[in-house]
């Protein structure tokens, strides 16, 4: 098997790729400034205004129809070394590109290459019709343009949107809410929930199954009913097997615009702000809650009931154990804001190499 | 979308509630002791003996006929404040309730708390049939009084005992078997396992599968064959995307009424004692085990072939590479006991501020 | 229920067992030297060539007519008191072996036992057919002496190679490429993706989905089109619900013959190189590259965009930030030289107990 040898992204058996594109309609569409040989030439191009572009690569592989990007300084010397047609970079990199290569400069020039790269591989809408072989309740709603793929199961009163993927497998349990354009991937489970639009699921995610709530008796354990609900806002993300119980008393609320990542654990009651990012593999216990733009690094725990101020971070692998504030940095286990973390690691590693240890 | 800004528990959408109960019924439930404007009136509730009460709310948003409950003094403030009709708490609050409220004092409100709301939201029974799209094997043995959802695969010599409900898209593997009253949500696979009675398995479970077992030569990785099984005793419950890996030449086995989390990882041959608690994200590795009423809390990892010592409890994040004696608590990566943790980053922050350093 | 007492393994409810076989024809498979009261009897077995060994079971069961094996000090006082006919062990224990037990030494005895225990059990190779509930695409291409089972979809222009098994309710999306004797468990979904041969994938694992991309504007998160694929090379196993994100705009790759544990999570565009382990829980973030041969133990978690030479050996728990040296070992977070990991813990201890602490 030599298939990675060469690694060309939109490989045509599974991406329908648009285009060509002119220099001019990618400069809007980054909202970028052309220039060439280092220097500005506003929007047009200039001499290369005739150029196009048919296709995206990166920057060790990009020819001269293709356009590229620089986001992160680490691949500096691939730029150097492009052959790519147009590359997007930020003001600073203007001069580490190739003579041969027009450059589109913006001060954001990831979202500037989102833009671009959703020109030519625009999200593919769904294609209407149900298939025969999802079993979908006569009491439930769904809407008009929605596509369902086989063996999906639809309960009682459940109301999918307009506009709906709804994928291969997936199971949307009795009363579920589903509002428009939400693209739900194969083999997920939903219930006791309520959603916006624009919401996209991927495979094996699991909403609104009982959170992990028992009382102590002398005869073990009993269990406590669970019985909230989970909000899951407009335009939230939810990664590959991530799991979300549903609140025990209030809702389990995912604020809009959220993007969570695979194999998160989100505990009962917890409620998230808006735009907040949680990565892979962290976990968040029942009832704490985030404020709007919090930032989950990957593997970081939360203990249930506690808060987390409005643009604060935590760190990959952090152990929250209590409230931290809006806009601090916070890593360790337990948390401690990133200054202090470093400096006990120095200050460990100072005293361990003592002769006197 | 305003869906979250009333968080009512017990939404008709998703739930059926019973009821009303009396303030008798309800203090029989809770076992406890009736206690008007910080008085006791016994069981029966002297001038409030008429009250009736017709669902249960958080202390935030209850009226007037309905019960909330205080477990967590955290949120004692809300008890000062609470409009709820009925208020289950613990002896040492009864002083701050309100005196609108009628109090049912008890030494144990959360346990309190889940028979009263069983009262309300009783655990529905399965609805007896089974779906025309199930796949069953015509060697299977099906109980009487079991529900079984759209496209369940049932192979040969499945047993499913008495009473069980078994989800949407399952797979129950050859010769699996499964004790009475047992709930097996959707999405889950089954294979090798010998099951219980009373057993709640949530979304996406999978159990059985191979152990990570090989052995190294010079061609690779040689597979080691897993012919052990999955034993899951009585009342256990194990939480969505778990994985339980059967046991390489001995079984793997989860104690009588031990409660598992979401995106547990348990290895081959571990033996899990009665009564364990394993919260979310936690991993334990092949061959170690668990003595009964062991705790194990989120994300924390233990390594194989070591044993956890009865009423242990292992930290959140913690890592074990060690045995545990019995009743010890222990966290930290390595782990350690509690108190010596927490002394270690006390002294590792001090010694980091002194100005040498 | 008592079905935990005796842990027989191959319980034929699950099990098909073959045999019974020679002590030749054991010695042969283990490639081990016969041993009769610590004295080499070749490989012919002396006065007990005409022994003959029925199956297998673990030291403190095996009886007569069984074989075991031992492969950790750990259990040494087992080996002491079987009652197994044959035991496979290494040189060091021969000495440790009963009279009545002959032994088979190797330097490999896991090795040796993997082999012998596949003498017994087998890996059962697929029951050629395609369930008549399986959905395939008529553009699809599927091999001969394929297995299929219910409830599976496979969409356009699949390839299925010769000799698979795909196990039921799982979904191969278009375009997907499949090479010869692959395992497929129940509940997989994959896209986006090209698999060599003899690949194991185990229920529920995600492969090929979006991976954690989007730019921050001023109107939220925008999501970057993912445009790259998951190149699976021959041999590779994959555990139960364990994601693999595809490229971002390169691919991601698994090298030949690594092995991945359940629970796994791994970022777009990560190429791992031949025979690398990944124990379960562990998170590899995007664009990280390991070279051949090494190991990521359980729930450690490893930055985006860092390089792991070749055979480093990656601790639990451990948190990589910054590239490792090929041959190096690291634990910690974040990750150091085991030595200095540990001196660090010695320190930090006795730190602590100093009285002026």
């Amino acid at each position: 098997m030599h298939e990675n040898e060469v690694s060309i992204p939109g490989d045509e058996r599974f991406f329908v790729r648009k285009g060509p594109f002119s220099l001019q309609q990618l400069a809007k569409a980054a909202s970028a400034e052309i220039y060439i040989s280092g220097k500005s030439c506003g929007h047009e191009g200039g001499d290369h205004s005739a150029v196009v572009i048919t296709g995206v690569a990166p920057l060790q592989v990009a020819g001269q129809s293709e356009i590229s990007f620089l986001d992160n300084r680490r691949y500096l010397s691939l730029l150097k070394s492009t052959k790519a047609g147009v590359v997007i970079v930020a003001p600073a990199f203007v001069d580490q590109v190739p003579e041969s290569c027009v450059a589109l400069v913006t001060e954001h020039p990831y979202l500037a290459w989102a833009n671009v790269a959703a020109l030519y591989f625009p999200f593919s809408p769904p294609n209407p019709g149900i298939h025969p072989t999802a079993i979908i309740a006569e009491s439930a709603h769904i809407g008009s343009g929605v596509e369902i793929g086989p063996y999906v199961v639809i309960e009682d009163n459940v109301k999918v949107g307009d506009g709906c993927f709804v994928g291969s497998h997936t199971l949307i349990a009795k009363g579920v809410s589903i509002g428009k354009n939400c693209h739900i991937a194969s083999h997920v489970s939903i219930s006791h929930a309520i959603m916006g639009c624009g919401v996209r699921l991927y495979p094996g995610v699991r909403i609104g199954q009982d959170g992990f709530g028992f009382a102590v008796s002398p005869n073990g354990f009993v269990s406590v009913p669970q019985i909230g609900r989970v909000i899951i806002e407009d335009g939230v993300e939810i990664g590959a097997n991530t799991t979300i119980d549903r609140g025990s008393v209030q809702d389990t609320v995912i604020g809009a615009g959220s993007r969570i990542d695979n194999l998160v654990q989100i505990g009962h009651n917890v409620k998230m702000g808006k735009c907040c990012i949680v990565v892979s593999q962290a976990g968040i216990s029942g009832s704490t809650e985030l404020e709007d733009f919090v930032t989950i690094a990957a593997q970081a725990g939360l203990i249930g009931h506690i808060k987390i101020g409005k643009k604060a971070r935590i760190g990959a692998q952090c152990g929250v154990m209590s409230d931290v504030e809006a806009g601090s940095d916070v890593i360790g286990s337990p948390a401690m804001p990133f200054r202090e973390f470093f400096r006990n690691v120095a200050a460990l590693r100072k005293l361990a190499k003592k002769p006197t240890n």
